[in-house]
């Protein structure tokens, strides 16, 4: 555990090169000011012909997002040509814990109420051992590490290794900038890593942990290696296209199971991903409950599957009109009415661009047509997913609207565990369900044109960039609540850099152009003048 | 082919001589008139001492459930020492086919709209070979044989098999005493074997197959002579307790795979039955929609399972009162509101007994403790069953409400066919679930009585009787609604001729009794008088 793993270096120029062939043949046509693409070109140049010698891809991007001119950007990068570089760059692509991204554009938010020093103060070993009746000892004691240990389904998963540490051993944790709290949990589950992605609070993980066993591991190299350690269970609750390296990291590990609580390492990584881990005879769990809920039916055996049935709660705009969704505020997009969310996905699910991301992941996941794949309101949320076979049976999964259940079925899997979680048919009043308002919320079949257009994998890199993007925007009340996804489509719509998907850097640099469009859809709208 | 193969007459004596030991131990105490215990008694003597020479036992029945004295008994029964007596005794035992049982009170009906002689003008060969892309053919064609081919399931599985002929070879039918569907059908399916208990219809189903290569078997040798065919897959939708032998005698075939419309066979034969099942390596595939739901689910693997639920139409009285529910009529109770089936059914569902019946066949079919099986009132018919897993995940099973494609899982297990049937639940206005109204419907407790009770066998068995007794009875207008399970309640409570089960004649000889108990408290309420 010695060497920095970011990404390839000599294979991303290899890309910048290919890409600029490429570029030179279809030109670089936003039909826009070329402003923002000639910043990027010019990174590039310098990016190929100065190795390591650039400004932090995130520290450019936040002068993006924040509408910087080409001088205050490199201005604010600082080291232009600095030694970081590198581990600026593998430390945004290889990411960290959950919810406390620097860059709020570039990480999925899953929850923001950080747990405090004393957030565990049940959890002595006593407790621990007694508690419960909650588990139940099944074969060996299953190693394990949880990348993203404090975002919101981080702390879940913490929550339960804590009540079940007879079952499991802690190998690693990671987390981005939540020092405190991961110092506590590593502290409580024995983990022999910490890992921390920022490393401006490498001394205090340090610090909090002195007198341990933890090993501290830091930046993105840390977290690399501890991706990279042989565990027979890696949860990967790291948020946005972050986890994407940590999950190939995993997948070469040698490690078999992925509970994986990251779709969009699966709806970028897309069969790139699926294909490795198919040949390393990794089996993926998805955490999402509605992949979850479809996975626990199919196991891998999608025989005479009709079609699934994704559900969705609808978000709080349900039945809402079109013109009372254009006034939306960001309050009010963040309150969900069945799922605790972090903020990103919440601003997802009112738009329905969860569901959507939800179609393309579980296109990848479970091997089937988009056509196969159907999103239904159910506003109560108590079935997650469907599956409907050939022959006019469906299974429908339930369960209550706690994320514990589908990360405790992916712990405990191929058993199930005991859970305090007793759904009781008859206190629900009614189970409902409705086809989705396609006119409002258009984000749907946005997903279902991606799956079908001719180059579905790029154009999913750039379905989900752009929605970062414009989700961070909106999260600043920079632009309207429906103007969300008509950037989403615009920036795919205005995205001509088409070539083949087939490395992680490809797929780097497919999402960098792709929040770089969307960045100037947005500029060029003149909605941040607007402010 | 040639030998009858009725009840172990051996089996049965020895059965009767240890039951009168038994009954001289505690006396035959009815507490009530014990004019029809002598009857029985006086049976029982002839039947030891006089081999094959006594009065058919359905014929008996008739007389008692007509409430005939002892003289017209026997009078009716005509040939009280007559040779006949052997095969009359198993053909009652082994049944027939479905809808036309000649006793009533001693069959379920499923269902009465008979079949025409042109019934299947659409099924010629062609259009059998050409019709659909409705089925798929998978692995070699499969022999089956359908028992109770003309009642309302046998219907619907000839229905499936016409249109699969490429699928499956139909070695036999069998019917009770419609003999021109029956010849029609065998004529269609170019079956092997058509066999008609009732003898009275022997030259007419010769006259009918008259120029075919179809062999016709006659009476209960006849039944069991095709229900001991070694096929791949025997249909068993034989009514009432009569389904009870030939199911036996389908496991003895070697026979591997029974799709089983006859709830009575597991109500009555229980543990003995399975057991029997388990060390032949047969799989009993469920029919009953309900049982087929939590089939499909658990495949015999019931680990981690918290509970099953077994769903309830609730029937057309859901939510009546105690009074409304006194003044039930018959027509009343037929009109059910989801599902169509036959009188008896129908009544059951009315009076929730159908569920009743149901728990005790999950109890056995997926060895599973009472307490872990629930009733869960679900008008809407949708959701026919629900596997609630420890934790906190419950898998429910839905499809619309025709037989139809629980036959068709039956008929293609472990594989799935292709159906037309595709459930929409954005068609679904809701679905709703509540708890069943115990006061109103003590069918479903007395059941976890009688499952908790220190004799559950012989007590389901007792169920099981006088419930068909009482419904009969109801459906003559001669007790009311409310009173039907009353029967049954009491019935159990009087029958003290407990003995352990372990044969199928120690299972006839319960059934005997208790129907004789069952008509007593009939008759001894003076409900018939009123008349």
């Amino acid at each position: 555990m010695s060497e920095a793993q970011g990404p390839n270096i000599a294979e991303w120029q290899a890309q910048q090169q290919h890409q600029e062939a490429a570029s030179e043949k279809s030109g670089f046509g936003l039909g826009h000011s070329d402003s923002v693409a000639t910043i990027v070109d010019g990174m590039k140049w310098m990016f190929n012909f100065h190795e390591g010698a650039i400004a932090a891809y995130n520290n450019v991007f936040e002068g993006l997002v924040s509408g910087s001119s080409l001088v205050t950007l490199f201005g604010k990068s600082g080291n232009m040509f600095g030694i970081k570089f590198l581990e600026s760059l593998a430390e945004y692509f290889s990411g960290g814990g959950g919810e406390d991204m620097p860059s709020e554009g570039m990480g999925m938010d899953y929850g923001d109420e950080g747990h405090h020093p004393d957030d565990y103060p049940h959890a002595s070993n006593e407790m621990a051992h007694s508690a419960d009746g909650l588990h139940d000892m099944h074969d060996a004691v299953k190693k394990v590490s949880v990348l993203g240990s404090t975002g919101s389904i981080g702390k879940k998963t913490v929550d339960l290794l804590l009540k079940r540490k007879e079952e499991y051993q802690v190998e690693a944790l990671s987390a981005n900038s939540n020092f405190a709290l991961l110092a506590q949990q590593a502290n409580l589950l024995n983990a022999k890593y910490a890992a921390i992605s920022d490393e401006r609070f490498y001394k205090d993980l340090k610090e909090d942990l002195l007198g341990t066993n933890v090993k501290v591991e830091v930046g993105a190299p840390g977290l690399a290696n501890v991706a990279s350690l042989h565990v027979d269970l890696s949860v990967i609750a790291i948020v946005g296209i972050a986890g994407l390296e940590p999950v190939i990291k995993v997948i070469e590990s040698g490690t078999k199971v992925i509970a994986l609580a990251n779709k969009e390492s699966i709806v970028c990584g897309g069969k790139l991903l699926l294909k490795k881990a198919k040949e390393r005879s990794v089996q993926i769990i998805p955490i999402d409950s509605e992949h979850n809920a479809i996975f626990q039916v199919l196991q891998n055996d999608d025989k005479c599957v009709e079609k699934i049935i994704l559900t969705a709660s609808g978000g709080p705009f349900l039945n809402y009109s079109l013109e009372q969704l254009r006034n939306i505020t960001v309050n009010q997009a963040l309150s969900h009415p069945t799922w605790k969310m972090g903020k990103k996905i919440s601003v997802d699910s009112a738009t329905m661009m969860n569901k959507a991301l939800e179609i393309i992941e579980a296109h990848h996941l479970f091997k089937i047509s988009p056509n196969r794949i159907e999103a239904v309101v159910h506003p109560e949320s108590i079935v997650h997913g469907v599956v409907v076979y050939q022959d006019g049976f469906s299974f429908a999964v339930l369960a209550e609207t706690d994320m514990e259940i589908s990360i405790a079925y992916a712990l405990s899997w191929p058993e199930r565990s005991t859970l305090n979680y007793k759904l009781d048919l008859t206190k629900q009043k009614k189970l409902t369900f409705q086809e989705p308002d396609h006119k409002c919320f258009s984000s749907l079949k946005l997903s279902m044109e991606v799956l079908n257009s001719s180059s579905p994998h790029t154009n999913s890199i750039v379905l989900n960039a752009a929605n970062e993007i414009a989700v961070n925007e909106f999260l600043k009340s920079r632009i309207g609540f429906l103007e969300v996804v008509e950037v989403v489509k615009s920036t795919i719509e205005n995205f001509d850099k088409y070539s083949d998907i087939n490395s992680l850097s490809d797929i780097i640099s497919v999402d960098f152009e792709s929040r770089i469009i969307a960045n100037k859809i947005i500029e060029n709208k003149g909605i941040r003048s607007a402010e």
